[in-house]
């Protein structure tokens, strides 16, 4: 029943998407009140980039990744490719020559629930993956799957479309309709733990700083002095 | 029955406690009779660093971080803080503002049987972490625990007080008792191996330094040429 | 029944062998027929390093890593040490004496299907080495094993002076009379990537560089555009 | 944002529901296209039942299992209870007072992407429960969560509604739109089974019965006897 | 360092012991406040058994179990074996050798955390087992451990003469100064679950039984019905 | 490369490989000098069975079972298929249809280093398989494979013609050339247990019957009576 290629996604606004980019993962699913962030086994293949971007969804077979040839195409700058297999499999599905075509196209990364090859050429390109894990046995190219389908990938639902943030922390989806909301709602969370920061910095305490003594009190918390021993 | 917090506890010598810091791991675990390793899957959240401290132990509930904020206050310059869940978790139990919390404090770094968050912003502020996994997935501040209680983190009892020295290859705990004297058996060890090492890269084998060839012999080895084929 | 220690093994031609380094763990791999690669859970101890080289291998007892001592001696410049528990065993086998003794003699690296510790101190060194696991926990030396026999690692079947080659990928084991010839289907094999890498970097598509597009309508391909919402 | 609870469900015509139990796991899947299968990783708690019922959704909070005691209220007799948590957990989020509770409803099983407590006395009940690990430890009733809400459960998508079928193989959903579609299709699948089952009974071989030598042999399958040796 | 047996150990009254066959793992567990509980990879080797005992604590090196030969000899009828490795280790240490020792002394079963072996022949012998895997590889007899000492098994400290319950839920274990206390306060949930259990039974559900419809609405839980789709 | 089939393999004597059934797996592993064992994680799909059997061995493709069908005709009455893929791969190779062919054949049972699938009619057929893992997820049918070749197994290399014994412990391989030499070190081994087994059952212990006293207190083991405190 596979084999469909939608065309022609809607997007969020790109200043809302490009903006996602200042905010950690953690923060943005602490801000659309912990949802949609995948399952903590997908990392980065190697440490330090953080991007956002829109989905491109891409649902593969087991060990064939014929489809992602087929996504390249419907991908736009500022797009983050999102894939995963209909069976859970390890095999390595992209590699730096895949990466090459995507960055030609202005793609921003990839999210893949399955392996992924290559590794350091793709750190070489700065072409980041966030992946289940690294392999480098190939797939083949015998089976269609369905691109910009809605997915779930790595435990959360993806539609095509999405706000896909991801960093050193993993990776979280935004839905497209809530993405501006999502967004005010990181800058506030971030200029209320701003104002923590910087009393933290000076020595400050969070039981003060976030008036936790009354309740912890209350809820029976009790210090004692270590005894002589 | 949780929710004590002790306080003033006992630490090791503080010249005692710095100078583990000459010491990786495997020398300190080697030292004191291959006893106090904790499981190999506390993992630091990025590359490089090596601490020694006095650990300041929090024994938390699944899930939820409240008890570290309590622990803050116990902290001293030179501490390394000590979390174990009661139940396996796998949270988001610290992030960067606990972080810059932490660091006011002087204290030298975290080791969390559990989740940890905001990695990439840790590495940037140089605050080392040891930790089960990471997740963006946060916790919440319901519930009591109890801070420098005697704990199990990571499979290894870990006293309040104790000295904890953490590099590459994992984390392993000292008691405070025996510090000075495990500190000794790491010096002579490493004066030791000082030795072994100038012969070794002088292309020595360990067959004759270690003068190992007798015992092999006695034990049947038996060396052969490749036939041909 | 073990305790054979197999001297003057034959390995392929050093150009041959040398040569390697230029192609990546995935290209060999594919090159070969998709085979030789070991399981996906080796991975190196630390990011970067890519080696080629001929096996010295090294079947070891559980926890007890006398034999590597003894294989030490077995090595010449230009070989990979390659070493298997007889049964699984995540204890720390190899650490930084040890590389210090074999970078002495030309070593190129280690893999070792068990745990490796001192991996602060080994990437110091530059002494790459693929593990099962990072773990301080040492090892004893009591029981004979072999070296230069016919070993299982990590789900392959090594012989000594095959070729192995590793990078980010993990490892790939080329069965020595093959290496010749595997070595011009990896040059056949990233010459014709070259040509589509280029035309990628360019904006071509796979789908056009490939041919794929008559084989993937032909199997029932479908695009249709996004329906309004 | 949680915290709604959707009350009279559609569900599938309760005759094409009752007609999954003779199919198993396996040949569901197969017969709607390889499609909703749960993660292997959920089993049955202990060996032997098999069922299908309309699933009533459950999202709930890590640790957290408020919601199933909301949710016993809208069972129906013939349902199957089906929970997923936000975040992954490995918590006992049921057991026999639980179990008790939907029995008496009428309710057929529980599929929980966590954990399962008294497995003891599950099996003494006969309540079946497919579960992702045993766990005593107990959850809270302190955050709400969704009943009757579209939920992702060991990597699917599952509507309140669809079909849940269970056996020794695991757990597929199917949804309630294509109940009796797929249900055609497995009778199909069976039927033809049937026949080659006698086949093989009686002696026959596949690569006969379906035909597959000519095939094989075009892909180049090739007979030799064994050398001498 | 290791090498002591320790003899004549304090075990809690054997009336109270015994008392705890009738409640499960998870019951005591929340009796005690949820403490205690091995973690959850340690499972019977064979489905059925439910036992409580006295500790005999072993504290084994990696691979080497000669120590439970020894504790053998400590160990009185309604005593369970508790093994743990001070590394972890995978190698089957226990078999129906040693099985039969223990049961010519009356004791009631083993928890390992690591292997056991002759799972088969252990069932027919009705000699109950949790460990944390099966494996047939067995051990050596070369290195001195402790009998009787303070261990951490599977997470959770244990001391000797402690109450071990064990089920199909897995292991707890109970402080032997609070064994008097903590049956108490298993009877007294269990006399609460009595009741409630009746009332679910009889179709009452526990959202009144447990008078849980206020705090839930409090908290906001909507009710709506289905929309027309 | 692949896509050949060896006929008219060398089994060893039929009277050697039905004698081995009366071993388990720990047994005969031992008395082959603790080599041969699969990996741990290969467990019966159902408990109970014990089989040995000369293996027909099947290298296959990931997630491709067509070798299987291939391999059916090669069969003789008294083997064991031993299936392994060549990349890892968690798919449903095997189910009850299969399992009626090869039953027809007298084959006696499977170990496959993947999964399998109709666990529930395997077991009442009372058809033995050994797996990695369950699975409903199928299978294709596309890609050559071999028959009767050396194969990598779970860890170990498998000949075809090896006898394969299997239990509840797992599985074990031994060299078809061996075969009758480790069955006489089985019997030899069984009957030294015997005699243990009687004097352990009569209350003695091992301590006495295998003489360690001695060489425990060699080594420093010390008896000490419990402090009061």
């Amino acid at each position: 029943m596979a084999g469909v290629v939608v065309r022609n996604i809607r997007r969020a606004d790109a200043l809302v998407v490009d903006a996602f980019t200042q905010y950690g993962v953690a923060t943005v699913h602490e801000a659309q009140g912990r949802t949609g962030l995948l399952a903590a086994y997908i990392t980065p293949v190697y440490a330090g980039p953080q991007v956002a971007g829109s989905a491109v969804t891409v649902s593969v077979p087991p060990a064939d990744n014929w489809m992602i040839h087929v996504a390249v195409e419907q991908c736009e700058p500022g797009d983050v490719l999102v894939v995963a297999p209909t069976s859970p499999s390890e095999a390595g599905y992209f590699g730096e020559l895949l990466a090459t075509a995507l960055q030609a196209r202005g793609v921003r990364g990839l999210v893949v629930d399955a392996g992924c090859r290559d590794v350091d050429e793709l750190e070489r390109m700065r072409f980041p993956v966030w992946s289940k894990c690294v392999s480098a046995f190939g797939t083949v190219k015998e089976t269609l799957g369905d691109v910009n389908v809605t997915i779930v990938c790595a435990g959360q639902r993806v539609e095509p479309g999405d706000v896909v943030v991801a960093d050193g922390d993993g990776v979280v989806v935004v839905p497209r309709a809530d993405a501006a909301k999502v967004l005010d709602a990181c800058r506030a969370r971030e200029e209320k733990e701003a104002v923590s920061r910087e009393r933290y910095r000076a020595g400050e305490l969070s039981l003060d700083v976030q008036g936790m003594r009354d309740e912890l009190a209350r809820k029976g918390l009790t210090y004692v002095d270590q005894a002589d021993a």
